[in-house]
């Protein structure tokens, strides 16, 4: 039995996580934060089983759930989605991203995917026997050149992927951004796919450019979010896309066959507590601090960075510090010192190490100052 | 932009679902419990979010949950199954069929299901480019012949898919068919997808036949199990996968990046619910009370049945009333007489229509004395 996925091992956050638990590092590898979701939530999925919300959601999701979200991105965005038709709940992005693959990539398609890149997008798109075309950014500043995705696309390509704030990266497309996407897609039948999990952690008064602002992009796109991001619980695994119902209702068509529908209980909770649609809007501020407290604590060290634009992610560049490959260095990192991280070269083609590791500062200011004196002292 | 799946529309699950709550019917259509899970669960779901089991679980699922899993398996059925490597946590069975198929199913691969079939597995098939060999078993009885299962193998079989206990007929694969099928796939590299979510519920002193039973099939298989359908809360989506290393390692590739992982508050609340492994032994009685109250108290009735031997769903046979179509006819019960029921034709090959519609009999006796009330007087 051949592998439908001969090049693909356990995500590098699984295995960065496990090496941290078995040296007992302080774990800023994969994304998650170091403090609880709100206890409000809690109580209010306690409130949803003890009323009953136990046996199968709607396929689509809760209605009730719907609304908030269609609420948000149109208050948010001045876009116009439907609840009934254009949005379905799914199990965190990575669900919303696999199925919207799933769903329009048939054999042989092309998909267009700009590295470094979250690493489910390529095999997902592999299992559905699609092609990745990958674009390469190039560090420090990891700018598209929008000359060299149009130059990629053939007949053959039925999907671009971008991933607005970045992960790895923490870099944020601009509206000049959105602008010359549009003008490359226009006229083509390409399926735009946007990775927004982190729209509401922006930093240094930049605006978040979501592809629902712009109607030309979103008429062609998947916009894929996630609860886990912003509400600080990545394990209730709740996230949800968004596009025009004519797409939508091909999603739907694969969705309802892969998870059929999501958590109950977790989905109602969520409606109740996005009627205070106070909480995102804070994340921005509160994630900016971290990130400027991390860099302020560790500015004396031999790394050196450019400030995250967003995401909870910092880049640090160890290239004065040794040439090691990133995955070396990483492990050594863990096991010696006590500290992990997320190497870059596994976001990359061809695992092309730019001697780039990526720190996570969702953490308790404590961890990032426990984290801090080891940096500084490599 | 073509269709991956251009003859799929809404789940007739959601179609009838929505039917029945527009017409405020009896709902005996989508299978599940119309009482709620034990209220240990819930308390262990909040104890687990109030001890801040918030962030992502481990891909592979929480180990004290494989524990579990793999302790069942293996206690119940004598089987070897390692926590470590051969179980995996899924969004419920569905996702775990989902996810075995798109492992393992290439472009133009043959994959055999017996019809009638749960619906998901076809578009899970075709999704993937796969081509489904149907064959069909024929009422009242719907006996396996195993020699026309035989002759249905080619060189390009990837996948013979079974499902013990049956759902919609309630057929129950006997010792006989297990070894049959044993003798068939032996010397073919044929995967062997068991979907056992009815395990528990199996009446009149049959034995439910696992394929964990047999280390010659368990060896080339994946069995897919519910924890909705055994312990009534089908709306936490859980469930799980169980194979040998070899195969589950193919599967996790896959998994991690259509899920990543699952509800983590919800696997803790299992893995310490399944200590105490009495719930699912007394759930064979249960069901099987409803059965006999739901066949006692439509006996008079125009509708013919033979006895379910096991999952909550009762054919009944209508041709003595109508030869109306089954779909026509389902929704002319549900607007006309408030109950609703699932056509059997859409699990059939080529909606072949035996005027058979299935009933799910878990719900209250009150609900049960409802529907009879009311299919009497058809
Ligand atoms: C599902 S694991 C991913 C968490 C995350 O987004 C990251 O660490 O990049
Ligand atoms: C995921 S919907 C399926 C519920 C069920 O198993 C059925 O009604 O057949």
């Amino acid at each position: 039995n051949t592998s439908k996925l001969p090049e693909v091992t356990n995500s590098i956050f699984s295995v960065m996580g496990q090496m941290a638990h078995a040296h007992n590092a302080i774990n800023l590898s994969q994304g998650f934060p170091g403090f609880d979701t709100d206890p409000k939530l809690h109580a209010l999925v306690t409130e949803a089983m003890a009323s009953g919300h136990n046996q199968y959601a709607p396929m689509q999701g809760v209605y009730s759930l719907r609304e908030q979200i269609a609420l948000k991105l149109n208050t948010l965005y001045k876009s116009d989605y439907h609840p009934e038709t254009e949005i379905t709940v799914t199990v965190g992005a990575t669900q919303a991203i696999y199925t919207a693959i799933s769903a329009f990539v048939h054999v042989n398609d092309e998909v267009i995917v700009l590295k470094p890149a979250y690493d489910s997008y390529e095999p997902a798109i592999l299992v559905n026997g699609g092609k990745v075309v990958p674009i390469q950014l190039k560090a420090p500043d990891y700018k598209v050149d929008w000359e060299i995705v149009k130059q990629a696309i053939t007949p053959a390509t039925k999907m671009l992927i971008i991933n607005t704030p970045h992960n790895p990266t923490g870099t944020v497309l601009t509206k000049e951004d959105m602008l010359a996407l549009q003008a490359i897609l226009e006229g083509t039948n390409i399926i735009l796919l946007s990775d927004e999990v982190y729209e509401h952690i922006v930093f240094d008064r930049i605006v978040h450019e979501s592809v629902a602002k712009y109607p030309k992009l979103a008429e062609r796109a998947f916009i894929t979010a996630s609860f886990g991001k912003t509400f600080h619980n990545t394990g209730w695994k709740m996230g949800y896309a968004a596009a025009p119902k004519h797409l939508m209702n091909e999603f739907q068509k694969v969705h309802q066959f892969a998870v059929f529908s999501v958590h109950h209980p977790t989905q109602k909770a969520f409606a109740h507590y996005l009627k205070t649609p106070n909480h995102y809007l804070e994340l921005g501020a509160f994630y900016q601090r971290k990130r400027d407290l991390f860099l302020e604590l560790i500015k004396e060290s031999r790394f050196k960075m450019t400030p995250s634009s967003g995401t909870y992610f910092q880049l640090l560049d160890y290239s004065a510090i040794t040439d090691e490959h990133d995955v070396a260095f990483a492990e050594r990192l863990i096991k010696e010192k006590g500290i992990a991280s997320i190497p870059t070269s596994v976001f990359n083609l061809d695992q092309e190490d730019f001697k780039m590791l990526r720190f996570c500062f969702a953490k308790t200011d404590e961890t990032l100052e426990q984290a801090a004196t080891i940096l500084n002292a490599i």
